[in-house]
């Protein structure tokens, strides 16, 4: 059998029974050490999947960092240290190396986390993995939503996906709301503002990086319990409307599966709601299994790698 | 400027101008946390450039485990915690991966440390970076090596470089010494067993994975010191003496400038010397820079990924 038979998901499962693990389960793996809990992660970003070389290498440096720090603040933890493993091919232009690095250094700066070093090695493709610890006083993981919470997104969603079309239209000019999707999908930002809140509040947490409706699916699975979106509350920039009605797309459809947002979604009671976040209660959790939208049960679905 | 034009070493240090840090100065980089020392590293084997596709996936995986913790022996620390960023092309077979895996496990057992995860993109070569962390009570590196100490090698040199040779050769049949060469370019074994001798006596250390005369210019270079080897003393294999008996070659050379060994180049006082490890004196360390082999000045050489 392939691997393009079983997909990531299930190369996941049989890769679990061969280390007799659970592994791979939430976006970081925690361990204790000391008084605290590291959080270790890695994330590649691979030309050709993840992004094109004429991209600006600065944002490519930019968006390694951030897909990384943002699963430690999906975890509840700070990130500290990073290790980068470049790929790359060696005709490649030094300066193009360079400013990747440059993208990855302004990443830590604002992120407040440092690289350490790395490993470089020749590849025909540019490729960039990236390792990441972090540390939290407690884990908040995707076990642990409770049936009475209420389900939450930060900021809002379908922008990337919307940005990744554009981009691959080839445009000559582009409008001002389409060149902030386009931005959106080349530099996003991890959400290390919820830090606290998610540490304090969150009964589960994790970030949106497979799309909505499908990372929905692995929080339920992972928490046993059911989780009930309404699309109506789903949280839609100005931008993605402009889009959709431009294009003659559904908004919805992009904030249910379009990809790589990095917004967190997490649970708590409703009480526990932030007035100083850009949160949005975009549903609820239930004793029960599944992703229900709208009260109709859906199937998991979205971003896949294969 | 092309990256080929300055190597992989231009390269990084062009890339520390970029972080305006000093990075990747040693096998693994060290961070306090707590009352002790972890020892952060990653190391990258590509398909083409580290391996055939042909090998047993299983060797591969116990190769990439092993020289990720060799790293961490060598700067005086038992690994703990790893992550694995996997690249495969879509229409492997999902044995072979397994089998990576299962290799990898093989390995953690032996080296008593734990996969906690990692994450699986796609790519047409199949590409391993691993993440591996490490603990330490004291942190031992390229720099401290002391003007009176002596110069130490584990076990013996040159083997794997014959090893890859035969295996390049791609002949029907091998003999036994032969295949013993081949074992260990494929499985090749970290020096775990030094880790309680490195930490408690050693002032310098470092693992050889480009080759001898390579690596100890980086630790003659980051300890500001000369370093002497005496080529009698080079520890050779019986294996590896009859290999060049065989195919006309010099063992020194082998011994020299051969990659991949793993094995351990550190100084210390000559009392220090351990009888119940496989430690040879090659030379010595005094006041001054550069290496010197039976008296005559070197220069920088060995193997280059690029």
């Amino acid at each position: 059998m392939r691997i393009k038979e079983v997909g990531e998901f299930g190369l996941i499962e049989r890769l679990k029974n061969v280390l007799s693990a659970e592994i791979i389960g939430d976006d970081t793996a925690p361990v204790k050490h000391g008084k605290s809990t590291l959080l270790l992660t890695t994330d590649t970003m691979t030309e050709g999947v993840h992004f094109l070389r004429e991209y600006l290498p600065e944002a490519i440096g930019w968006k390694a960092v951030s897909v990384n720090v943002s699963d430690v603040v999906a975890n509840g933890g700070y990130p500290k240290w990073i290790l980068v493993s470049l790929n790359v091919p060696e005709e490649l232009e030094l300066t193009y190396v360079e400013r990747i690095y440059a993208g990855m250094k302004r990443a830590c700066t604002f992120y407040n986390c440092e690289i350490l070093g790395g490993n470089i090695s020749k590849l025909e493709k540019v490729s960039i993995s990236l390792f990441l610890v972090g540390e939290a006083e407690r884990f908040v993981g995707r076990k642990g939503a409770r049936p009475g919470d209420s389900l939450f997104v930060s900021g809002t969603l379908g922008d990337s996906r919307a940005g990744l079309e554009l981009i691959l239209m080839n445009k000559k000019e582009y409008e001002p709301f389409e060149l902030a999707l386009i931005e959106r999908h080349l530099r996003p930002t991890a959400r290390i503002d919820y830090v606290k809140h998610i540490q304090k509040y969150a009964n589960a947490s994790m970030d949106i990086s497979d799309g909505l409706l499908s990372d929905a699916w692995h929080l339920s699975e992972r928490s046993k319990v059911r989780l009930n979106i309404n699309t109506e509350k789903l949280p839609l920039s100005r931008e993605l409307k402009l889009f959709c009605e431009k294009y003659k797309k559904n908004p919805l459809e992009y904030a249910l599966i379009g990809g790589e947002d990095y917004q967190l979604l997490f649970t708590h009671p409703k009480s526990s709601w932030n007035p100083f976040l850009d949160m949005t209660e975009i549903g609820s959790v239930e004793e029960g299994e599944g992703v229900y939208v709208d009260g109709k049960l859906t199937k998991p679905k979205g971003w896949k790698h294969f």
